[in-house]
């Protein structure tokens, strides 16, 4: 039973550094460029034994995405109303501590928008999931008198995903933005009062 | 002389059949990924060939991304105040119909933000001229008392680029968005009256 135990966690921790590796060669390289078998010998294997861990290089590249959104699933969850923008918020905030990161979603959400790309439905799921919890939570501000006239809740929605994708692209190019407070001073010009003086934190993290 | 001309035109035409098929390659691929030797292959020639023409990939690239540019150039050329804006918008029309340009661009850039990347300092440079413009016209428009108060003309500029590249994110991903309107219906937030009932197309084509 130890023996066991061990065993896992020694094939765990040989996940880990392999999605380490894959995470680093995806993310300079793109993921039609990339090569398996640098990943492999970074992490001193052969690549089919490394894809005996994974399968193939899509599922790697799925693995190692999932890892990247887990957190940000975290932090949305369960979120409703305002609290879901204030959790975009904390994402964006976030996001400035991992520009590797950020690349490989960036050249990953380029590469896949042709429909026969691996990672297509993965990245337009994705990005449809943001649209469509950001116009819930309008939607739920809106019913409570919070937005100005005017404001349509999937027009503000898609705005403010597409600003935020484009400010990725701006910061990672190097142009000096804030993510974070451009956000929020754009969440402000859709609703009747500022959202820190009207709302106050409603349970987001500080 | 006339057989001069001649072996000008072929060698032009040959020019235009190479920068047609690298188009096509690097907007599938990317640059990384992509292959010379596909690009030579598909014009008839061999690798040597295509580079006598051209001197490297990154030249190649640089010559597919300059063609791209000039007619976004010659719309914007010359243009002041409400004029650029409008230039901005008939750029977003314009590149509903060229989806593989969008494509090739939208890769590039996210490809390119590592500073070691050869497009990098093509990408950075037009991006921050775009943002340098749009803050000029922006400028231009507040001096004639046309922003709204509290709008600072950099970080609207911002705004706007960002929104533009992330919308032809999600358009490009299959999300329905209508680039050109909400790229106007934006302008007309930062303004004290709508773009167009306030100041007619100022000499900006129909």
């Amino acid at each position: 039973m130890a023996t066991q135990r061990g065993a896992y966690k020694k094939t765990a921790k040989r996940r880990e550094e392999i999605l380490d590796a894959a995470f680093d060669v995806f993310s300079r390289q793109g993921y039609t460029a990339a090569s398996v078998n640098e990943i492999a010998r970074t992490v001193g294997m052969t690549q089919p034994g490394l894809l005996h861990h994974f399968g193939s290089k899509l599922a790697l590249l799925e693995a190692v995405l999932e890892r990247r959104d887990q957190l940000a699933l975290d932090i949305l969850s369960g979120r409703h109303d305002v609290e879901f923008l204030y959790g975009l918020l904390e994402i964006a905030r976030r996001n400035k501590a991992v520009p590797g990161l950020l690349r490989l979603y960036s050249i990953l959400a380029a590469e896949s928008s042709t429909p026969d790309h691996p990672a297509h439905a993965f990245i337009a799921r994705r990005l449809g999931n943001v649209v469509g919890g950001t116009t819930r939570a309008f939607e739920e501000m809106q019913a409570r008198g919070l937005l100005r006239d005017g404001v349509d809740p999937r027009t503000a929605a898609i705005e403010i995903t597409s600003m935020a994708e484009g400010l990725q692209l701006l910061w990672l190019q190097g142009i000096d933005v804030d993510m974070e407070q451009i956000i929020r001073s754009h969440f402000d010009s859709y609703l009747t009062a500022p959202l820190d003086a009207s709302f106050g934190r409603l349970g987001a993290d500080a």
